[in-house]
């Protein structure tokens, strides 16, 4: 089928400005440049790159605005009421960031026009329609977010309706409904967009901004596309303002993969396969852990835990599956917990390369490990290399590389001569290798002579004292470490899962389980150097 | 408006089957007990418990199942081809449960039909003819979960709808259509609904059941509903396979609220108030930290983040709230951050009980401090108590109750004379208090000689030599324990964020940076301290 028999569906990106409405997200203007270049990559049309003059990040941002294939876009506010476009120093702010495009947001809801700004309808229009001639005398490509727009059209379809006419007539390219307090529901944005074009304004020219505060982002931007809208606001991963906006990630692989879009739009996304990885370098830098069961890219989007669906999937992976996971850069994965069966687990292992025969009744006793150990508050879902050196253990694969026969660690705080409060960890590690006996120490500073804990002090006597062993560990480090208590009161524990990775671009997950929390991060860097030694294939001294 | 004039939609929820099947969750049948109570309080019609036979847990959990309100429904599947539904010893450990009411779940899709089960199309109505027919035929309120239906009606509409009409006529109270593999969007599940019911499936015997692969299953529950269905099958917090069910927390605020069904359908939600506090308890119980964006209960579902719509929330909350938070349980957050302003910044500190002038200068130094703190790791968004300690002290507002001098932690592990492996973790804390110079030590044993690992300790020593203070703490404790690395590389640090509780109900969340874990946790303990003395209103020795 030719593109040209297809509508062409635009996306723009807010990511870094609704996206920063996010409560707990702060970007730095270098972050925000590493992420429109991930944009970029992924190949949308806008990149709403922040509201300069409103805050110091946003203004260092567009002052080294990077190249972009995409539109880079400032965002602002129509003018105000009593004074000229050109007059007005918050838009001469937004208008100082040289961009190409510029989307300016203004009210259309009679109740926002009197509580919130307290002038005239009629002035409210003139405002908008000043502003928008005012960037497009300036060159620049002009869009207008019509606030509240849902909410306004039901209380008054004619001045809602007016307030879209304006910039149009004023010479945007865009004007986009959004849905800003969250509350539309599909159905209704589905009749209110259907109704907009036919009171004469074009699909082609209409944008769709939507919240998930009902949850329903995602299906209320469908329901505008279907109903003609040919430009979609959204950010990676749903961030944004409350409950987030609409999420990109999970609306990128709809309209590209699904029949009903594919079919009859054209959409310049060339990135798809990197979505996964694009959407958790974000959480990355976010410091966010991933949300698993995010559509499409998620951890456990393709996870199949009942056991009747992961042995249908092992048959054919459509009974279960309804895409690819690789055509989001994604992969299934048969998860152990206690709820699987045999079949899962020997997927697993596989997977691992650990081949078992159907029959070898370690699976049983494996099986019966992970539930108790999991009752004991251990995590193999998220702990994969855990769980594959227990079942090496188990099936008698493992090899044996070190003992560990006891350590200790001390911190301290204190005030130094100087009345500077400073702290130091120094641990002790004693290992057994191969009938030798080693004893460490190790201070946890850095080469900047901070304290870097407890954690690390033990890592470093453990990585010094491995002797035979330290070739293989050298490009190892700590990626990621997350503490939860799991269980109550006196059965309460301390789970820790450390993420690892080396210079070979591995990257795995263990865990330890403690009520002592240097103890259980003990056990888990112990797993990550085990691992890291058979993925190696290190023989033991 | 009459309730008798309204349809009666009701809500079957599955947090306890299918919510079993996400990727880490593992409920015990206590667990599924407490969940089944908050269910009951919450007003849903029926209670899917799981499916006894298929694990030891869920047969203990219906071994013992609770009194409930709602019909506490088993689940299972048709019968095998080639035996007669007594003679299913699948079915029959379904049966033996005694439920009042049995689920079960069959294929409609011919696919399926032939891939998965191998048998003739004919065989396959046979089974789901005889298997409800068995149930009838032994007391119980029969339902029929139609797997794969969205798509196997889009392969053939006819046979779809023949799986549909045998369970009826063999007495089913319901057919549910079930979207499976949740690829199917919401616009196909309301066509394809409606066509099933103008096809003579009356909507009054319709379940939906759907999945969240897309981003879409509370819409595609909406436009089930909006197509006729009157069953909702969904989960607390949207637990379940992949990426979950559709979640109940999102859809029954919205039934209930929202006029297109406030008006038309009356629903059995005596607990809309609770919503939130249930939402989070469940979240305790799987100790998942509660999704901050999640819609209606989220914790910042109703934060107002921009600067703009937080002035405008303060002059009239319906601005940009399209509920009110209270109905659901939850409430209004202005999250302190470098994004907000000073009106921001007042609200907050109003809502702890600090009142502050409009020109206090002290307002900007504590955005700047806030906002340099924040760049150095900490994140107050999540740590209210912190945070308010913070503008006391810029405030000069702040009761100094004690400084710590020094400490030291050591935790060792070794084994001891019976070979067994122990750990044991001793805290020493320098304390002054108004003039007096207090040493303390505490091991982190608990009552049954278990280590509790070196926090506690801290803990424990802190407690002890807080003398003037320790009637005031006496009830505190610690709830929650989370670390993140934050920063990368040399600029690496470890956040901690303590959540601490106490016997009157505060619940109070405090912060500490370092890049030494025990040393970010004391900061946070002391913090929590603190905070606690001034909510107390404890004068300082």
């Amino acid at each position: 089928m030719s593109g040209a028999m297809k509508d062409r569906l635009y996306l723009y990106d807010t990511t870094l400005r609704d996206g920063q409405q996010t409560q707990g997200v702060q970007f730095s203007a270098a972050e925000k440049t590493e992420i429109a270049h991930m944009l970029d990559r992924l190949g949308v049309d806008y990149i709403e790159g922040g509201w300069p003059g409103a805050n110091p990040t946003d203004s260092d941002f567009f002052a080294q605005a990077p190249a972009t294939r995409a539109t880079m876009t400032a965002f602002g506010m129509t003018k105000r009421a009593g004074r000229s476009a050109g007059n007005d120093e918050v838009l001469a702010g937004v208008l100082n960031a040289g961009t190409p495009a510029v989307c300016l947001v203004g009210k259309t809801h009679p109740f926002h026009v009197r509580e919130a700004l307290g002038i005239t309808l009629e002035e409210n229009l003139e405002n908008i329609r000043a502003s928008v001639a005012h960037l497009v005398a300036q060159g620049r490509e002009a869009l207008f977010d019509a606030e509240h727009f849902f909410d306004g059209f039901a209380e008054d379809p004619d001045y809602a309706t007016a307030c879209l006419r304006a910039p149009l007539e004023a010479g945007a390219r865009w004007v986009v409904l959004c849905d800003t307090n969250g509350g539309t529901l599909p159905a209704e944005v589905g009749r209110i967009t259907a109704a907009v074009i036919a009171g004469g304004i074009p699909g082609d020219r209409l944008g769709i901004h939507t919240h998930d505060d009902t949850g329903n982002a995602v299906a209320c931007t469908l329901a505008a596309v279907d109903a003609g809208a040919r430009q979609i606001q959204g950010t990676l991963n749903g961030l944004g303002e409350r409950c987030g906006n609409a999420s990109l990630t999970s609306l990128i692989p709809t309209l590209l993969l699904k029949e009903a879009y594919r079919s009859t739009l054209d959409i310049g996304v060339a990135g798809l396969g990197e979505l996964t990885r694009i959407s958790r370098r974000l959480d990355e830098i976010l410091n966010r852990a991933p949300l698993r069961a995010a559509p499409y890219v998620g951890a456990s989007a393709f996870a199949h835990k009942a056991g009747l669906h992961a042995s249908a999937i092992l048959k054919n992976p459509a009974t279960y599956e309804h895409v690819d996971p690789a055509t989001v850069g994604n992969e299934r994965v048969i998860p152990m917990s206690n709820q699987a069966g045999q079949s899962n687990l020997r997927a697993r292992l596989a997977e691992a390369g650990i081949a078992v025969g159907r029959d070898d009744p370690a699976l049983a006793r494996i099986l019966d490990l992970v539930k108790a150990r999991e009752d004991a508050g251990y995590a193999y879902d998220g702990a994969q290399a855990s769980f594959e050196l227990l079942a090496r253990e188990e099936l008698g694969r493992m090899r044996h590389f070190f003992d560990v026969e006891r350590y200790r660690v001390i911190v301290e705080r204190r005030t130094n001569a100087l009345g500077q409060r400073i702290s130091v960890s120094e641990a002790v590690v004693v290992v057994g290798i191969g009938g030798a006996r080693m004893l460490s120490v190790s201070e946890s500073m850095d080469g900047e002579g901070h304290d870097r804990g407890p954690v690390n002090a033990l890592w470093r006597a453990l990585a010094k004292d491995l002797g035979p062993y330290q070739a293989a560990i050298d490009d190892m480090h700590l990626v990621d470490f997350r503490v939860r208590i799991t269980g109550r009161g006196t059965e309460a524990a301390t789970r820790v899962i450390i993420d690892s990775a080396d210079g070979q671009g591995n990257r795995w997950s263990t865990v330890g389980v403690s009520p002592n929390i240097v103890d259980a991060s003990f056990e888990a860097l112990v797993d990550a150097i085990r691992w890291k030694l058979i993925r190696d294939g290190v023989v033991p001294a």
